[in-house]
């Protein structure tokens, strides 16, 4: 058999790794929880025909086919959801009967893109969307609610301060059209490069691709230039003297998102009109964000309004939902050390075996310790103490418990100090319970 | 687009299901840390090689192809793992130089294989294992360890009673080499379909496929027709007047699980000689379980111990453990409401809105309350009270909390009651703050 070698694009995590992944992915779900939102788990396979009707990211599906299928049994028909978004449309339009709505819901699970390895992206990793969704309406409040939802659920990780920034597409396309520019989503798309590409190259894509003039590309330019952290960008907006009844819309809406969110967390929300999302089912409020420090790694919670992603043809299932991209977060996190978990395990105590004979006196005792929800491990070998206490070492348990012929004993091994303990009530600090997982150095 | 119909095999649940799978999930993962397991997560593909040599299961597996893989350039060269050993083994022989042997980890994650439908069988499923992986060699006593592991496990969850159901390789193999039949792998997986076939047919499969005489198929159906709560197997074997090392060594382990299991938890583990284990890595100890009142669905926890599935030609990394088959159970006792929510979202707490002027104040007391942990959702419309009320109501909702001119209240909208609170200090009841998880009927 070939020799192991790590896949390119699917990250996986040590022990110790893993430790910080699980605190980040139950902050996730506990803050969700405390928002009202219930959590859904969709099938990791969607039929490719609802995976290929968002089409631009069509390339990047994984297929299924069975190893053994007869020829023409399998056709192609199922993929790898390459998102949680295609799934939870397909979940309310299936399950819109059961449920009730506004359909809350969090979703925290692994997707699946094909990208290709050498551009150094994952191919599997772990998204954490949450989503309201109406029936025929979604009141617009929603649009400040959810992303005050991921700043909360972001500030509670060991992680530097995320920032959400908002545009809003009504703004963008009544100011596009208003300046006289009607290709709105390939316009949308070139001012979404801004950032990788700089003002020059989308100045000469809007010249060849939506056929601006200088003017009009000076004025798009001008736009996405904008960016505060209050509502003062309306004004810089009117400024420009145009008239349009959709852009006046977007700019109270964007205003109201602004001024409401940051009144519940300051801070949380700056207006950046740059902010366009390459998605084209977005239709109020848009949004992305910028970990402080890490502006490199992209937007890390990203997502939008959309009226009519989800719709059967006679009911509209309209909603607004932000996604994180979990793994894209703990690459760095983890990766740089940036965040370290106190130990490898979640042992708190070894239970030391003075010989083998002795061992069901030493499992009773785990037994017991565990019944008071302290994580144990009883000692694989009844070597010497001093080996006992090395392997403890190793794995950065902190207590090694002991009968002695003088009754239970409990030693600290990063202090040597030991103690009689009444093993029925004797608890470890809640530092030491469980492994701790902490920022930097 | 198609009509949307469930996939079948591909369960999902809605929100109160997945509330019941979340607990059982959560139950699970905090009784294997307790025992001192770490978890790992792994990719959901291996190579396909990899996947293949673990050959019986090999027409059961999904490959993956880009959608627009150019010809040629995906070689089919990767699959859906279909289980956690051969990914538990892969990422023990990738990682050694990182890990601390013996290495105790759980994994609680989704497989898939490509069952046809028609066999009601499950296309994606989750599966929790722990395993003790050893370097080299790996000590007897895990393997009464890690079965009682799964019987704490599977006792904490609201779920009838679990037996192990115990047998050992090196008994059958001494047993069936001891009266002459040599085709010691094909003779256990005929005995394997006892449970499914019956003796008759058994019996034929034997003379057919290895040749048995009459005699060395009866002898194999009386082996496989032992199983006694205690030791007292050993000597109905013993009976045989059989001699053979290996039976012997088989037969000591087998009592040494059998009451050293039973010593510490009193009824965990039964003696049933008839258990073997289609898959032909297992080298010592194998398990089955039967839920019951439930044994229709076969064995929802299965594993044994394996000397030689993980290694790299110079060393071996011997292992014991076990997986429970978690869909299988929550399919049942989700499916059949054995097992039921108290509600069917996570918010203890409505906060009404007087009308829309004053939502802002009720997401401030929404923060405030989370602050304190408790779930909370402000409501979405300014609507009627009643209407707001009713809102709570159908979603099992217990408290509406109320800004009135009087102060802060909440009303129980079970018993009608309204109260005036602090809304610094009140707190709902340890049992009304979070989705109470029930045993039915």
């Amino acid at each position: 058999m070939a020799k192991i070698v790590p896949l390119s694009g699917f990250p996986e995590w040590l022990p110790a790794g893993r430790l910080v992944e699980q605190k980040v992915l139950d902050t996730l779900r506990e803050t969700f929880e405390l928002h009202a939102f219930s959590s859904i788990e969709t099938r990791a396979v969607e039929p490719v025909e609802r995976l290929l009707a968002k089409g631009e990211t069509s390339k990047e599906i994984y297929l299924l086919r069975r190893l053994q299928a007869s020829t023409g049994q399998d056709k192609d028909d199922l993929g790898l959801h390459f998102d949680l978004t295609v799934p939870l449309a397909r979940y309310v339009l299936e399950n819109s009967g059961h449920l009730d709505f506004p359909f809350r819901r969090y979703q925290i699970q692994k997707v699946w893109r094909g990208e290709r390895p050498q551009d150094g992206r994952f191919r599997e990793f772990i998204q954490a969307d949450v989503d309201v969704v109406g029936q025929d309406s979604l009141a617009f409040h929603h649009e400040i609610e959810l992303p005050l939802v991921m700043v909360d659920a972001l500030s509670r990780l060991p992680i530097p301060r995320v920032t959400i920034h908002a545009s809003n597409r009504k703004v963008a396309q009544g100011f596009y059209e208003a300046i006289g520019l009607t290709d709105v989503e390939q316009t949308l798309r070139i001012v979404d490069k801004l950032d990788k590409v700089g003002p020059d190259v989308v100045s000469e894509l809007l010249a060849r691709d939506v056929h601006a003039t200088p003017d009009q590309a000076r004025l798009t330019l001008e736009l996405a230039q904008i960016q505060t952290a209050d509502a003062s960008f309306a004004d810089r907006i009117q400024a420009f003297g145009l008239h349009s009844d959709l852009l006046d819309e977007g700019l109270n809406e964007l205003v109201d998102l602004v001024e409401g969110a940051n009144a519940l967390i300051p801070g949380s929300v700056v207006a950046d009109l740059k902010i366009a999302r390459g998605l084209d089912y977005y239709t109020g409020s848009v949004y992305e964000s910028v970990l402080e420090g890490h502006a490199d790694l992209g937007s890390v919670c990203s997502g939008g309004r959309y009226d009519s992603l989800v719709s059967d043809g006679k009911r509209t299932f309209p909603g607004v939902g932000l996604s994180i991209g979990v793994s894209r977060i703990l690459g760095r996190i983890i990766g740089q050390k940036v965040v370290t978990a106190s130990r490898k395990v979640p042992t708190a105590v070894l239970v030391a075996v003075n010989d083998e004979s002795e061992r069901a006196h030493a499992e009773k005792t785990a037994f017991a310790l565990r019944k008071r929800a302290i994580p144990t491990e009883v000692s694989p070998t009844s070597a010497k103490f001093g080996k006992q206490i090395k392997y403890a070492d190793r794995r950065g348990i902190p207590f090694v418990w002991f009968s002695t012929d003088d009754g239970e004993q409990v030693k600290d091994i990063r202090t040597g100090e030991q103690f009689a303990v009444d093993p029925d009530t004797w608890m470890p600090s809640l530092a030491d319970l469980h492994p701790q997982i902490t920022a930097g150095e």
